[in-house]
C-alpha cells in the first residue's frame, strides 16, 4: 500500500492522518545541533552527506510519515547568479536587484550543475529512507523575489512593492523568470527521487488581494501546473495568507498547507476544491503544557477530518520546543 | 454640521470619505524631524507643548479630517509600574511580566497623577485644532500585554503564548487589569477634549482564532463596551486580523479600522454590524508613482461607499513616504 502521507496528498480517506512538521530538521533538535557545531548552515546545505544526515534525524526519533530536504529557500537563487551569505541576523544578498537593468544579473541555471549537492542530498537521504516519502522543496516565486529585491529579510517589504509598483513589467518578467528557475529545480528534484514537492510562499501574507492576484498568483498558479505534470503531490503554504484563501486557492495545487490562524475545516471551505489540507497547529502550544498541547492536536486532527489531511504545524517549529512537547504531539496525533 | 469624520463614525451617509492617516504626526514629515533633532522621543511624548505641536503638523500641511494625539503605546504601560526604555531598535522593558508573581509589580493608575503630560496634549492640541476632531488612542489589552510579557517588538510572540498557555489565570487577570487600566486612562482622553478614541491591536494578528476568542476578545469588548458609554466613536484596528474579521466583528466596536490584506468591502461584510469601517489603502501604495496611488486611493473610496467610511491606510505611513506621494492621496481622496 502506498505510503499514508502521499495517500493523504491525493485526497484519500486515511485511517489516521499523516504527520510531519515544518522545520523537523532543525535547532530543537540535539542530534542537528551537534552536527552544526562543526559546519556551518550553507556548509551544510551544501554537503550532501550531512545534509542526508539531519533529513533523517526526525523520521528516526519520531518515525514521521514524510522526511523534507534540509535545505534553503535560497539555494536557487545563489544557482541563478546571486551572491548569498547567511549572518547571525539572517540572509544577506549584497547586491539585492532593484531596477530593470538588475535582471540581467539574473538567469535560469541547470540544476545538476549548479544544485547537484541538492540532488545528491535526495539521492543520499532516498537511500536511507525506506518506505517514508521524501518531500522537495523550494521557494515560491514571489518570496524568492521578496529575497532578490530586498537582499533580506524584510519588515515592509518596501523595496518589493515599489519595484513592483514602479517597473510592473520588470516585476512581472524577474516573476515569471524565478519561476522557470524553480521549475527546472524542483522537477530535477522529483527525478532524483523526491516523491512530493512543496512552496513555501513564506511572505506572501504582505501582499493586499489585488497584488496577490497581479504579481504573486500568476507565476506561482503556472509552476504549480507544470509541476502538476510531473505525476507527484505539489504542496502550496502561503503562509500570512489566511485573510485570502479564496484567492489562494487560484494557485490550483492539489495539497495547500495552512497556517494557524483560522481553523482547518474553515481554511478547506475558503480554499474551495483543494484534494487535502496540511497543518495547522500554532507551534506556540509546543511551548505550552502536554495536556494543552493534546487538545489542540485533537481539535486540529478533528478539524482535519478523514479525508485528505496532513497534520502539520503551522509555521516552522520553533527553535526552543522542548523534545518532549514533540514526543506528546506525535503520541496524541497518533492516537486521535 | 458636525464635521464629516465624526459623521462618518456614526455610520452616515457623508458627501465624502473623510481622510486621515495613521503615523500622520511622524517621521516622514520634515517639520517632524525638525522637532525630533532635539528630543528624544520619550522626551517628546512628555512635553505637551511639543506633543501638541507635532499633532497639529499634519493638519495645518494637508488639512486632514482628523488629528490624532502624538503618543506611544507603552505610555500607560509605564505609568502601570513597568520601566520602559527606547532605544534605536525599538521599545524595551528590561524587567517584563513572565510568571504570576510579576502582576504584582503592575497597578491600575490615576491617568491626572501619572499620564498628565498626555492629557495637557490633548487639551493643549484641541486649543489649535479648531473644528478638527482630535482622536485618542490607546493600544487594546492583548496588544499591551505583549510588550508588558516580551519586553520588546516579539518576532512570534512565544513568551506571550508561553504564558498564556502555562498561567491562563495570571494571563486572564493580567489583561483584564490592563483593559481596566486602559478604560481609566481613555475616559481621562475624552474628558480632557478627546471626541473619538482608536484602539490599536497592533499584534493580534498572531493569534489564533480560539486564542484571540479566549484572551483577546473579552478584555477589548469589556472595554470597548465601557468606553462606548462615554458617547464618543471607539475605534478598534485589528492589525494582520483580516483572516478572522467574523471574531473581531465580535469586539463590538462601531468602527473597525481594517488593515490592506483584503478589500474594505469585504472586510465590512465579514465584520457584520459596524457603524463604520477605516482604511484601508496599502502603504506602500505611497512610495509608487502617483498615477497608481490615484488609482487605487479611487478604489479604496469607491469600496469603502458613501456611508461610514472613513478613508485611511491599512497601517501606519511608512517614514520614507515622500510628502509629494501624500499630496497626491489627499487630492485623490477628495476628488474621488
Amino acid at each position: 500500500m502506498e505510503p499514508l502521507f502521499l495517500r493523504a496528498c491525493r485526497g484519500e480517506v486515511t485511517e489516521r492522518a499523516p504527520l510531519w512538521l515544518m522545520r523537523q530538521a532543525g535547532r530543537y533538535l540535539p542530534e542537528y545541533r551537534e552536527v552544526r557545531k562543526g559546519v556551518s548552515f550553507l556548509e551544510l546545505c551544501k554537503n550532501p552527506k550531512l545534509a542526508a544526515e539531519v533529513t533523517l534525524q526526525p523520521i528516526r526519533r519520531f518515525g514521521f510519515d514524510a522526511a523534507i530536504l534540509f535545505s534553503d529557500l535560497l539555494v536557487p537563487l545563489e544557482a541563478m547568479g546571486l551572491e548569498v551569505e547567511f549572518t547571525e541576523q539572517g540572509p544577506r544578498l549584497p547586491a539585492p536587484l532593484r531596477a530593470p537593468a538588475d535582471l540581467a544579473r539574473v538567469s535560469r541555471f541547470d540544476p545538476a550543475a549548479r544544485t547537484g549537492f541538492v540532488l545528491e542530498t535526495i539521492q543520499a537521504a532516498r537511500r536511507e529512507l525506506g518506505d517514508t516519502p521524501l518531500i522537495g522543496f523550494a521557494g515560491a516565486p514571489f518570496t524568492v523575489a521578496t529575497y532578490a529585491i530586498e537582499g533580506k529579510t524584510a519588515k515592509n517589504f518596501s523595496e518589493t512593492k515599489k519595484l513592483f509598483y514602479r517597473e510592473p513589467e520588470a516585476a512581472h518578467r524577474l516573476l515569471a523568470l524565478i519561476g522557470e528557475a524553480t521549475r527546472d529545480y524542483l522537477l530535477a528534484q522529483i527525478r532524483a527521487g523526491a516523491q512530493a514537492v512543496q512552496l513555501f510562499d513564506s511572505w506572501v501574507g504582505v501582499l493586499s488581494a489585488e497584488d496577490f492576484e497581479t504579481y504573486a498568483l500568476p507565476p506561482t498558479a503556472a509552476l504549480v501546473a507544470e509541476l502538476r505534470g510531473a505525476g507527484v503531490p505539489v504542496i502550496y503554504f502561503g503562509n500570512g495568507a489566511a485573510a485570502i484563501l479564496d484567492r489562494v486557492g487560484r494557485v490550483g495545487a492539489p495539497v495547500y498547507g495552512v497556517d494557524w490562524r483560522v481553523p482547518i475545516d474553515e481554511a478547506r471551505a475558503k480554499l474551495g476544491n483543494a484534494a487535502a489540507v496540511q497543518g495547522n497547529l500554532d507551534p506556540s502550544t509546543l511551548l505550552g503544557p502536554i495536556d494543552e498541547i493534546e487538545r489542540r492536536a485533537r481539535d486540529v486532527v478533528r478539524r482535519g477530518g478523514k479525508r485528505g489531511h496532513i497534520f502539520n504545524l503551522g509555521h516552522g517549529i520553533y527553535p526552543e520546543t522542548p523534545i518532549e512537547a514533540v514526543q506528546a504531539l506525535v503520541a496524541a496525533v497518533r492516537a486521535a
